[in-house]
């Protein structure tokens, strides 16, 4: 399959490799079509590995990963273009962190509690398909979750489209390896994903690695 | 030991009768000293339970549970009175929900994201020393954990007092059966427990059963 990554940080390079490794065809996108990051991925990442901007991330992919930031999502998919997302899956990754005021981050008030960076995306995209899933974990977790307690914690998953939402449950399941998607019903409830943040990041600061997850236990 | 409990509805009702179980003296507090909800719950529980206003509640216990919605919280510990409150542990089980919108609910911004009902309580109440935990479970996992996977799931806890903090750590650990609490550092932290309700209710709504909670694996 064709995949456009938007997005060359920690999670995007993630994402990329892993999705390379299951011999799909993946380009990076960033804001200009030579960024170094990027580079640097497809020199380490082989022949299916390409990158370009936003746009041309976009309008390769058939489905789309957003890993950028959640304070500038919105402005990346404007530079991505709506024409080369329309109909498009967009598994939405982001978080809305706003880390200016230092660590640990506070939400941003306008991306946060009454809507969030997936119901937004959702909202001035409508014809593509969002679906929320992967922001509650660590990069390395994202794609390798069997790496702690064989799987057995949960990641959650919204989206207003029920067949996107199986073809990511897929991905999550088939590719990844995940064991516990809880879907939580329509886009509306990415607010109530990303805004469990807050307390990721004080886990992170308590247990002092990044290597946790939430299980729901029922 | 004398305990006083704020609040007359499902959560003051399970904490008071576990605290009476456990044989200790508690007193129901709310806004007047005949409160129905509370005399019924006095009826029920036998010769260690009383009622009175949340004054008379705070001024009798030597440890104070709020149980009261976050959103009254501030007002309720003005009605306790500063002078009742002076120098004690409040075990701070709010959350800053509003419902006047329907649920799910959302949280009140003045009481969330750059700050919570716990942090707030502290300020107004500084020689106070709020430990914010329990508000992530529904009433009767509070004081009975082990009724879920036998109690292989978290509870999450901070304050700035490290020896209120034990004591409450005994409570929820010897008391009531916790096996896992993580205690997450200063009062901020409650800030990012208190964050995680918008998606308890989602995952409520998806269970279709409030009998579940979060353990973090690691």
């Amino acid at each position: 399959m064709k995949i456009g990554v938007l997005g060359t940080g920690t999670v995007g390079n993630a994402i990329g490799s892993k999705l390379i490794q299951l011999e799909h065809e993946v380009k990076m996108g960033s804001r200009t079509a030579d960024n170094e990051k990027a580079a640097e991925w497809v020199l380490n990442n082989g022949a299916l590995a390409s990158q370009g901007t936003f746009a041309d991330a976009a309008s390769a992919g058939e489905i789309i990963f957003n890993c950028t930031l959640g304070g500038v999502s919105l402005e990346v998919m404007q530079m991505a273009g709506a024409d080369n997302l329309k109909g498009k899956i967009i598994i939405d990754i982001s978080n809305p962190l706003d880390f200016s005021k230092g660590f640990p981050p506070t939400l941003y008030p306008d991306l946060s509690n009454t809507t969030s960076v997936g119901e937004e995306i959702q909202r001035q995209y409508p014809t593509t398909k969002v679906v929320k899933t992967l922001n509650t974990v660590n990069a390395m977790l994202m794609v390798n979750p069997v790496a702690l307690a064989d799987a057995d914690h949960s990641m959650f998953l919204c989206g207003n489209d029920a067949d996107a939402k199986n073809t990511v449950k897929d991905i999550l399941q088939k590719w990844f390896g995940w064991k516990d998607v809880i879907d939580l019903g329509d886009i509306s409830n990415a607010r109530g994903i990303e805004m469990i943040l807050p307390l990721w990041v004080r886990l992170y600061g308590s247990l002092q690695h990044p290597n946790f997850n939430f299980k729901i236990v029922r």
